[in-house]
């Protein structure tokens, strides 16, 4: 089963869902196996199944059918099969993501490394330590190697220490590390989400990942969102730097709990790429974000740009450099570059977009070989906020919502009793009452609908009844609940739509929907579509890719090429700033409809 | 008057030392003018003076008299006269020297400067700040500019402090500092010396020395000598960083002083250049230091190093750069480089020697083209360590000693009544004390002589009695005090020596004898030649130029090319170690005499 990689053997006559939960893959089932709703979507990839049953032709639509689609609980294998499982049908438990599409990278690393032999120091022989080891490596073929200033530091004792046997990792013409000989050496990629961190051990010998993990962002403590950790950084003298530290201590702990876990030390780590929206990148880097909350929001530097590890206070080896991939806008940055890296949306001749959804969506629109990108504020209802009974996406939120026969049944992260609902949750629901009738097109509740429930205040819908909650209230959607999403997803559909315009084609010529990042990897596609974020394709035009930003940040990890083609990509980018665009306005409103 | 610059008008018939009195100069005067001493002596450079008296007769001898050497009590003007002053008879109320001799450098800084002005971003113009300004410098004629990390940090909000008009200050291609346009850019010279520092802020634009200043090293808190500095930080984890912030304190506590004189901005100073002996190079610049205290003795670096500002933590432009000076060996550092520097020695095709006595002695010797150096541990008697009545160079210490016709004059620092006696009053006790036969060439005193009291323990001369000493005890020197001071010059005789020896000369072949530093300074050369420590060599082959350390350091902050020769400096020279070489027990047994 892709991409899990999972193989179980199941006996003759057991569906697929009790193949994946044999195999202890968690796959989504919010019917419990009765075949009425679609959670547990699969896609056949290879062998045969069971004819397509009743239940399923009532759920999945024939577009679906012919392009594979099943429901595991209603399919049986006949022979062996290869099944594909599409995130939104997975229910992890891992919520900070940090998989992502893989892509096949030739590994070619910034990095290098030579052991070489001293002759220790004499009074026949007195060249200083720096001199004799420049002299070892012009012998073994590395003339004019320079020394950074971190290792030079510790040169001697280093020298003295390993018995004058020692390897050194260039970098280029740069000496950044010396290690024992022969020890392997590893690389850390890390996306710096404004809410959630994710970190990777690769080994650069290999380009195998060798542990993964993932954080919460502790610049949440000094403002949830972007706008306020860059107040912060104007109103605290010391703000950024403050921000920056916090940040560094946490990358530190995934550090040590990765080393820990390939029982490596954190010296052998000699190489890091991150990735980050805009200010996130340059909190991280060190850099000014004040002229970020300031027209036109231009970013310090839309370059890639290399810091040392010692500069932003990365425990990994002292001489090691951080390459941050480079920004796009302000609020276009380095992460977006990286997920359009990983998709490799840019090289295809397909008309392609990739949106990242956030507080900020970043979407990418390729076409006729040409790519602009602009930046949506979606605002944070995805992630729970301005949502009454809101929440992220943890423990006991409702993550899907469905309606049949004015039946409610939600499914909730790590299947605890509901404490409130998480952005894909909403937008499922949101979703479900549009096709249900309980709202129209404005996002107004249907008050005769038998569903909605009157108020001293607005209509509601009872999503759980209180005594079906973990905390003895109900859980309920309203009218400015809805709008909230509204807002975000009139957003998102608008910046796609001024993409599309100023490129004069449209959405319907979309061949290749990419959908990055956490929140777009746990979403229904088809809820997407219903309540008009995107446009109404074909599903199999939508790839949903996980961390892509995660995997982009992998790939210039191991490789100087795919560095280039991130710089190629940014060069070729044409940015569209939509605040002042002149068709924003009209587009929006119209975007706004359910 | 050389090298003080000072001009003067005098009445008819005054003598020089009046005229010194009235240009304010102060010439050190130990018999009040009676022409029996020959504190103030001064050669006569230019113009014509009266006869040579019968008191200068008996003071001077025929050399001197021949070199133009008159005692300035004794000498009149009879016209316009140029007057040179040797350091020796100058009571320079700064103990901390910081003039050097003066040699003509072309200014050429490593460093220029260029106004820009920025066109600010607006949606029609969205560059990146860092490329808006890399742009707007090419079409200044800087293209290929990239900026360095400490400035890209601060770039935005510079760039909009400022207005959008700015000076950018480069480092070949490298953007170290954005300041107000036009404002004046300045450098940083620091001779670190392991009992005192010396600091110097000079104008880049026009080479003029704008403040000077000095202080103690206060890492003396934590040894007084290097090698137990080292073992310091050999004994403590952060040995090495502690001495290295306590020195970094006390210099950006001499940059503050010189800024507020010269009334500019700590970042005003673009680039630094600093020199020292090997230990306090590696320590200043964070390096390792353990190795300096194994045998042989190597550095971790003997070419050229740049560290960053911010890396050693001086409080200048934060993207500046702090240039040391290249090491010859582990105790031959960048400070006697700079010696060699400043005094151009090398380039003379005169066999010539430069010594800088200190704890450590550093000679080098130019003879036939070739230049070899070496080190003697000549230790702390000089400094007045393992002295019984010694003390450093400071208010009341004896710094001149005459004995005449069974009379003895001292002359003090500050002409405050004597508590002890530095360096210079040693050397000249015990030169004054063999000349009238107190002291044997073993350095017995010979207890008939009638300067010499008997004690229960030693015979010893007592060279003030209590009643006019500071402290109402006796200041006297025994056998033991002479003994130290016949290791300290035996050292440094034994190390000319070899250098002679190893390049087939013979010490009455030395034309040019350079002695640098404060010590250096102060000496009486005639006493240094009684004594043996030096050659008994015409006294006007021996140039006394003070802090020459502190000049080099001065020459390579403005001067690329001065920089470059120091490099070709070091490469050419050969080391040569003493205490591995097969003469040196020999040698020093003979040197020891008196």
């Amino acid at each position: 089963m892709e991409p899990v990689g999972r193989r179980a053997e199941i006996p003759t006559g057991s569906s697929l869902l009790d193949a994946a939960q044999a195999a202890g893959i968690g796959l989504v089932s919010l019917c419990g196996g009765e075949g009425w709703c679609e959670s547990c979507i699969v896609r056949l990839a290879g062998g045969e199944l069971s004819p397509v049953t009743a239940a399923e032709r009532e759920v999945l639509s024939a577009e679906q059918l012919a392009a594979g689609y099943r429901l595991a609980c209603q399919a049986i294998p006949t022979k062996d099969v290869k099944i594909e499982i599409p995130p939104e049908s997975l229910a992890t438990p891992q919520r900070l993501q940090v998989e992502g599409m893989s892509a096949q990278v030739v590994l070619d690393p910034p990095i290098e490394s030579v052991n070489v032999v001293l002759d220790p120091p004499s009074f026949e022989d007195m060249r200083p330590d720096r001199e004799r080891l420049e002299d070892a490596l012009a012998e073994a073929g590395h003339a004019n190697v320079s020394l950074s200033y971190p290792v030079l530091i510790d040169l001697s004792s280093r020298l003295r220490d390993l018995g004058w046997s020692i390897q050194v990792v260039l970098q280029n013409d740069q000496g950044i590390a010396i290690l024992p000989p022969e020890m392997p050496i590893f690389g850390l990629a890390t996306d710096i989400g404004t809410t959630k961190l994710a970190a990777y051990l690769v080994n650069l010998t290999t380009g195998e990942t060798s542990a993964q993990t993932g954080a919460m962002n502790p610049q949440i403590a000094y403002g949830e969102d972007i706008l306020s950790r860059i107040g912060y950084c104007r109103e605290h003298k010391d703000g950024r730097r403050v921000l920056q530290a916090r940040l560094a201590a946490t990358l530190n702990d995934l550090i040590r709990k990765m080393c820990a876990e390939a029982d490596i030390a954190a010296d052998q780590i000699v190489e890091a790429v991150a990735v980050g929206n805009t200010a996130m990148h340059h909190i991280f880097a060190g850099l000014d974000v004040g002229q970020l909350a300031m027209t036109p929001y231009v970013p310090t530097t839309g370059q890639a740009l290399k810091v040392g590890a010692r500069d932003v206070g990365l425990d990994i080896a002292s001489g090691a450099r951080v390459y941050l991939l480079p920004n796009i806008a302000g609020y276009v940055g380095a992460d977006h570059t990286s997920v359009i890296l990983a998709t490799d949306i840019w090289k295809t001749d397909r008309t392609s977009v990739a949106v990242d959804i956030g507080t900020n969506t970043e979407i990418t629109l390729v076409a006729q070989g040409r790519l602009s990108s602009c930046s949506c504020a979606s605002g944070p209802a995805f992630e729970g906020a301005h949502i009454r009974d809101g929440m992220r996406a943890a423990e006991g939120a409702i993550e899907r919502v469905q309606i049949k026969n004015d039946e409610i049944r939600v499914f909730t992260i790590g299947g605890k009793p509901p404490v409130g609902i998480c952005g894909s949750g909403i937008l499922d629901a949101v979703a479900e009452m549009r096709r249900c009738g309980i709202l129209d097109d404005k996002g107004a509740l249907q008050e005769e609908h038998p569903l909605v429930r009157q108020t001293d205040q607005l209509p509601e819908l009872v999503l759980v009844p209180a005594d079906a909650t973990g905390h003895g209230r109900d859980i309920t959607l309203n009218r400015k609940d809805v709008n909230e999403i509204q807002l975000a997803k009139g957003a998102i559909r608008t910046g796609l739509e001024l993409l599309l315009l100023e490129s004069g084609i449209g959405a319907e010529q979309v061949e290749n929907f990419i959908v990055a990042g956490a929140f777009g990897t746990y979403i229904s596609i088809p809820s997407a579509i219903q309540v008009g974020m995107f446009p109404d394709l074909p599903l199999d035009c939508f790839h949903q890719v996980g961390n892509a930003a995660g995997m982009g940040a992998k790939q210039a990890l191991i490789s100087l090429e795919r560095r280039r083609v991130a710089q190629d990509i940014v060069k070729q980018i044409k940015y569209i700033e939509l605040t002042t665009h002149p068709a924003f306005q009209k587009q929006f409103m119209r975007a706004l409809f359910l």
